[in-house]
């Protein structure tokens, strides 16, 4: 804490910035912290709360002295004002994983201070990272780590210069002569191309996995897929805003990664997946070109249950995939990998297990498999340790 | 905005997310916007406010039905509501560049859920960008691009895995031999390894450099400096922070890059720079370590007005470096490159030309700078962009 008290100088001569009240939350006196209770992983550096418990309730305290109300939006649970001007609230006991969060302070929806913040929902969002006990997936160890990289691309569909973040494997760098399989994956609706680097933990998992040969070393591609064009219509995952996406990553992403990277440029050496959103563009982009893709992953999609549809067209899998359900040999040839997932408290298990079932029935090779949990990233983060282990082998 | 729309179906299933009520801010209709101003481009993808006119006054809107008042730190301009329940407001003309700020809803410092967000003051802050006219030098140009390299690395001082960004420059995959000279940089006190990242768009500026032919094609790493070990007393830049930030620099994070990457591990291709608390940590650091060190850029730092030292402690370069002032030839011989900039607002300008005046008259060399602006981003990337021009040449 004595860190800030220094920063709070150092602010006092900025006449621009504004940070000396703020720090004043962090450095009035708090009364000790509830027994048992330690600060959440998602908190900024230094910040004692939120804090969780061992029945994974979250703890807050919020100064907010000239508020009449505070509600935190995890079970929208009302917050109780103290005499100090702090208000402090206990959630039930939270899913283990990340969530998304907002404070409402008199009826506003604003980030809590002390948390990082996150992108989605189409705007940041304060995180709370819960731990699942006994999972360590997706914590730092100590083996080689690869990085994620921030590069700038021209794409040719939006006119633009845009960002995209990609998995190197450890010793990418230093063996300058293999290729690499590699993964392009997408993030959900209301969320960027920060998912998966960040929420995700796609970097951290991959390490793990790779080093305890559990997965091939391979690339991860984490593309921004809100792409559109001015004037179109639409958006999610109709049939104009997938030839978008498609576009986007035929035209521009893939052959900017293949120009850049040392990745196998063939469809056994190709994976495409998503969450939401963008389990539904990998669904369509991935199964409408085999040839370029021979590992397609679907993480708790909404398409199945009709959703993100032109209004009135309800889900035809053969209508979307042609031959998927009518020629269904031509796809098991084609197909090495092809997965789909879905939280088993998410309203969209019962549509996806019915299609599964569906496909199974005309012969179709799937995979299927679901995880604890709603529509979230403790779900994401388990299908993409689950996924990528059956890759490239 | 009819992304939007979109992205609320899929949430409205989502029961753990919560954006339903978020997004009717950016759905509800809005009355034409004021003439002559455009979105910020700090804004959230699809965010209409703030808005900016050609006189670099920000216009807000933020929808606040059951606030009282609302406030913006640019300035604390008071908004005024409006019947549909939003708050809108202008602020006075303000500098070029990028700026923090906060809102104050019923006196709760929070984030403008309009604006992205960023790392400063010890927590996340928003910002706004405000264009300059005729200068173009942080703009993506149509350049060969470097990226940045989000690196896990661990810390022998603090004993965690901790985070640094580097940028590396285009044409580095490639060419797979040659060796780079290398700048550790360093953030400002309540920053992190975010700062020369994204608010200093390091990247885009050394891109347009190297193109431009005008800096030397060259690394920059860009580390968390806020370094502690438990029970430290201190911080900012006293002399046992400095010694703390030291080792890690020495004996974690120079010998991790040394090892991943092809720099020159030379003084002569060495520089270390930082701003304001970073600044002390270069002068430091660097002016103590000129066998490591041959170039040494200072931006915008209280150390010269005695800021972060030990109370009672007045700043005395000869006894933070000695032998600046008594043996001025030995810096001469060993530095390549000396340079200070500040602010031409900042209230650090005036200890700051003393300090150069003290120095010059000595007969130490080093090179001054400053610009228009107070203790903001805007001078630190024109510091970065000129002091970058200097090096490795």
């Amino acid at each position: 804490m004595r860190k800030f008290l220094t920063y709070s100088v150092f602010f006092l001569l900025a006449g621009s910035l504004c940070s000396a009240q703020i720090q004043q939350s962090q450095q009035a006196p708090s009364p000790p912290p509830p027994e048992g209770t330690k600060p959440a992983s998602t908190n900024i550096v230094g910040a004692e709360y939120p804090r969780i418990d061992s029945l994974r309730r979250a703890f807050f305290r919020v100064r907010a002295p000239e508020a009449q109300n505070v509600v935190v939006s995890l079970g929208n649970v009302a917050f109780t004002k103290g005499e100090d001007g702090f208000w402090t609230g206990v959630t039930a006991p939270l899913d283990p994983g990340f969530h998304y969060y907002t404070l409402k302070i008199n009826g506003v929806d604003v980030t809590d201070p002390s948390s990082e913040t996150f992108f989605g929902a189409g705007r940041l969002m304060s995180g709370i990272e819960v731990p699942e006990e006994g999972v360590d997936f997706y914590d730092i160890k100590k083996v080689p780590h690869g990085d994620i990289r921030n590069r700038i691309y021209f794409s040719k569909t939006t006119g633009t210069w845009r960002r995209l973040n990609i998995y190197v494997p450890a010793g990418y760098d230093k063996d300058k002569k293999n290729r690499y399989p590699v993964l392009y994956i997408q993030h959900g609706g209301g969320e960027d191309e920060r998912g998966w680097a960040v929420q995700g933990k796609t970097d951290i998992i991959l390490d793990n996995l790779i080093a305890e040969g559990k997965a091939q070393a391979m690339l991860v591609v984490i593309p921004n897929g809100n792409v559109s064009r001015p004037g179109m219509s639409g958006g999610g995952y109709n049939d104009e805003a997938m030839a978008v996406f498609r576009e986007e990553l035929f035209g521009s992403i893939i052959p900017f990664i293949e120009s850049n990277y040392r990745v196998k440029p063939d469809a056994a050496n190709r994976a495409i997946a998503g969450l939401s959103m963008g389990g539904g563009q990998a669904f369509y982009t991935g199964l409408r070109n085999t040839g370029n893709f021979a590992n397609v992953g679907v993480f708790s999609t909404g398409l199945f249950g009709g959703i993100g549809r032109q209004s009135g067209t309800a889900f035809d899998p053969e209508t979307i995939i042609p031959g998927i359900l009518t020629n269904p040999g031509s796809f098991n040839n084609k197909l090495k990998v092809f997965y789909i997932s879905v939280g088993e408290q998410d309203p969209r298990i019962e549509p996806t297990r019915k299609l599964i079932q569906t496909f199974r029935d005309k012969g179709l090779r799937v995979e299927f498999a679901s995880f604890p949990g709603s529509h979230e990233w403790q779900v994401w983060r388990k299908s993409l340790n689950d996924f990528t282990q059956k890759l490239f082998k």
